[in-house]
């Protein structure tokens, strides 16, 4: 019997929205690489989204490749990039930012999140120190949104940030592989206009919520920045989809009426279905998340008893055979598959 | 009103069948990065094609991605890779090759194709060079079957460079991003099982025979190459889709009854049509070209004329206002659109 | 009037020895890039030292240059070097391990050393986690002897070290940018030939040990790695000299007659009176070095009494005002300048 | 018996002047890395020279990693440095450009020199491509004076390139590592202050020139080149040099009293000899080069009697058992190496 999947919120295919509309634009005849009217539209649906007429927008098909572009093309060879060291650069991207010469410049991280005071310290220690044209400098720093423990940033915490970052000369960039289930949290009290405001690039997952695959860059005020090559750095990185117009379509659909957000709302409901359940049961946390995944503290019995009949990611090991583990949900994630996890963890000892 | 467009081999969506078969398996759950069944089983389908049960076979985005992915796997620091000066990642992949620290050495080639003489002679010369431990090493060769300029090797062209490849130490990469029309070309003397036995490593295009996109490296003989951390090249150069069973399914449709060839071999179908225009017409090519671009040399007058209702590339400015231009067909391209353009071409004058 | 310097152990030039030599050596006509008699016998020299004739031994002309192009040559793409975080090459190389594509994967150091325990946990729980194919992945360890903390590795640490590093897979490097002091320490329990039984690259670093520059990086069993090209790796990397013999001829003085192990007592010998003095005083340390490197922790007011006739390096500021501090004693330090210090030392309050 | 060498301009040690100032200075204790008051003197000194107190000049031990470490400074991760195909950088520096990332791009040279209107026809159908965003942007011109096959540009011939690479915004990077011959030649219609007006970068030959090592990069007018983190980079590429008053102290040598200068012009004085000696034989050249390096066209039988006594480089292997040598010469080539020589030559049949 197949288990019920909840390992990652990218199991899936795509919102039927989507296919439906990649159907019925099949035979259109477009150019290569991003020049076609569906890209052009899908760009226009964004700046309006984020109310920056002239912000530029590109798409890449996926997340390592769009962070490790955007990265390489913000920094000078002797600069590295600041994360906290769960960040997804540092950890899962196979060294990635590394392989195009950049050092990740780590510091400890609070759930997940950075934290502007200890930005602040890191480099006003970095510049306080005799032997640092020896070193690499800190050129910019990467915060995830939500993050990878499934953490957000509240606007006073990206705003510090952002300041600390403007004082020290940093830019600013956002990873938002999961912007969707960030901004529709209930614990969120920011909008996709905030974030564009307090960063100076982010990018809109597409592929963790709701499309086949696909992530929007965003730079807001693109006149800080030289973009006249990048499509060439995009090309150079292996990131420029032949037919781009799929990236294009996509987003059109995802931007047209809300479907991104109501795609990722509808995971943040379904994980804080799962969420309530391990609360009922007295079950605890590694981290209280406010998004689509939910990281419970489950006995060596719980687990075996769970993975009988479901599959989720072993996260972490504890101590006395405990570990904490993840439950991901997603656009696609069902009632029914929800009712019967609710039900297994109901029934647990 | 919109022109024809013959501008390239995907300016279209995808097969029918492929987008079929992505709604039908729509909402199956699995496991990302490839790790699924459909992989799996389009995996073997290919291993049946090339009658190689134990060879390794990988999918990726695209072709710069596949050709950046492959070399840089193959090729040690001081190692760079020969190509003909045409060929793809020598000149249209913006330096992803440099970009992961390897040279592009350059032949001279001919019509596209890379002559096992020249080769030759390039490594007796190395050899002979008493400074050669000053120069970046050879250590493998690039080639495209069907080439950029739409030529295809011969069978026992392409056992010749593989005798000077394996006598001078150089693995054989073959690019086959337009894999299928040179091998259902009317001219070809090779099936896909040729390709597999004559070459280290070799990929199938999808994205320019009917695949929304997806390539298929395969490596004949995995036990002489060590792939064991392949992936994590794979995902270092961003091209580790996250639902990677996308790149399955695509490729379970393209190969489980030969749609792959079908699509193919009607792209070379439409391209003879328009040769033979050309040809009756007393119109010359800048090659000779057996696959579905077609490279014709058109007057100032007769571009103007074509190029009212039709799009297609400038390939290479010629004297007297005289252009070579490129003209491409697909999978895709239908017989109305080709009897339109045949009809202007009968009445150029 | 000048201050003493006690900064660092490459203020002064070279051993009378060398500077004689290479008068006397200057007219001789030899053939660059080190293929000429004097980097045979220094070659030949050191390979005797350490008992192993078919060891391989390369000249570099500094320790930067000699770690980057070792630990690039022995990676492949996905790998990454294992350091403890105080590691020369993670803090204060400027990223060039980086810029060859690398990570470097930190451990906690404990006074500037690794622990094969440590070491030993972090690769099993490399190895147990199921997303390690999105990793970098392990390939080699770094360690330094001495370390950059002054602090020295004992034979049975380094034996487990290399114990662990076995049962993982993993290459074994030892940085000997100090090897000299560190293996003439009195708290030493090892020779040359223990370093080249228990790595698998080392270098012994000139530079730092009365040289005016120049690092013999030695791979004692060369057989187990592919060093064909590599003269072309350390060319690519701007290592390789033009006039090589200028170091061939600097090895060669200083292992004709024990040179090395006379420069680097003295060092020593000189620091021990700095730490003596220290330690009569009651002053502590932050490390308690047995090599010519020493870190008091000085009051606000010390530091400010010693600074006016001595110039040292301030390490890291500390609470109350105090701040530990680095002095550094070399092959050229007089015993005129050490009386004069620890005068100073003695007057301190 | 040895052979009397020709082989390079590196073969032997250096000028007696500079040994004598490196011992007089030897026990001097300054800080390392170039912040010392030799390096600052001698900066000085070039500026004086070149008149343009404002521009910055830093010191790198060897060729290779100043042509690598210049050329990644200057260009953006997409861009390449345009080459003549014989350049330096292009051939033997075992692809230590593209180590970093960067293509070479070539043009067909002219006896080892760049045509202007080469490069203009070059960049007018790179800017007319269609596809241009797809291909590696040219960013900087290399040119070496004097060039790897001893020929120099005259005044008129660097000032139009300048004027093309103005035109088309590409930077100017001279590769002057034998800058002094090119110089003193009595071709020559420039001195060192033309050179520093003509272009945005380029180096003072040391290694070649007299000294141990040394080049000496000079940005004439450094406010339109961001050079915040040079030293940064420098050190990155592993060309910090830790005793970095050695180089200081050889240019302040250099540059005091015209030895630069002496030194060159003896080199050519002494090759003029070599020169005049094969005219007068009948004996043709492969070029004709006015500087340090000739490169006569012996037969099989030549060839062989001159090698009996001398050893210089195969360049070339001709038709009929022919061959282009090279003969270099150097500040140390004696007037009795000279002579043994011109005589050799005299007696040939």
């Amino acid at each position: 019997m197949h288990k019920i999947k909840f390992e990652t919120d990218y199991q899936e295919g795509a919102s039927p929205e989507i296919l439906e509309r990649l159907i019925s634009t099949n035979l259109e005849q477009t150019s290569g690489y991003g020049e076609d009217p569906h890209c052009q539209h899908a760009k226009d649906l964004i700046r309006r989204e984020i109310n920056r007429p002239d912000s530029a927008v590109y798409f890449m098909a996926g997340g390592t490749q769009t962070n490790t572009t955007v990265i390489k093309h913000l920094l000078t060879p002797c600069e590295g990039v600041i994360s906290v060291s769960t960040g997804h650069i540092n950890v899962h991207e196979s060294g990635a930012i590394e392989s195009t010469g950049h050092k990740v410049l780590t510091l400890q991280g609070h759930n997940g999140l950075l934290n502007a005071e200890d930005l602040r310290a890191y480099m006003e220690a970095f510049n306080a120190d005799p032997t640092n044209s020896h070193m690499v400098q800190p050129g910019m720093v990467y915060i995830s949104y939500s993050s990878e423990l499934g953490t957000i940033y509240t606007k006073s915490m990206l705003t510090e940030i952002k300041r600390v970052c403007e004082n020290f000369g940093l830019k600013l960039f956002v990873d938002g592989a999961r912007l969707g289930t960030g901004l529709t949290s209930e614990a969120s009290d920011m909008n996709i206009k905030d974030i564009a405001n307090l960063c100076d690039a982010f990018y809109i997952g597409g592929t963790k919520n709701g499309a086949l695959f696909g992530e929007a860059v965003v730079f807001p005020e693109p006149e800080r920045i030289n973009l006249k090559h990048f499509t060439t750095i995009i090309k150079q990185q292996g990131g420029l989809l032949a037919k781009g117009r799929l990236l294009g379509i996509q987003f059109e659909v995802l931007f047209e009426d809300g479907l991104f957000y109501r795609n990722a709302k509808h995971a943040n409901t379904q994980a804080m279905k799962i969420k309530r359940a391990f609360i009922e049961k007295g079950i605890p946390f590694l981290i209280d998340s406010p998004t689509n995944q939910q990281f419970p503290i489950l006995t060596r019995q719980q687990n075996e008893t769970l993975s009988e009949n479901f599959s989720y990611e072993l996260w972490q090991p504890l101590n006395d055979g405990k570990s904490a583990v993840r439950f991901c949900t997603s656009w696609a994630t069902s009632d029914s598959n929800i009712n019967e996890l609710v039900k297994a963890i109901q029934k647990l000892s």
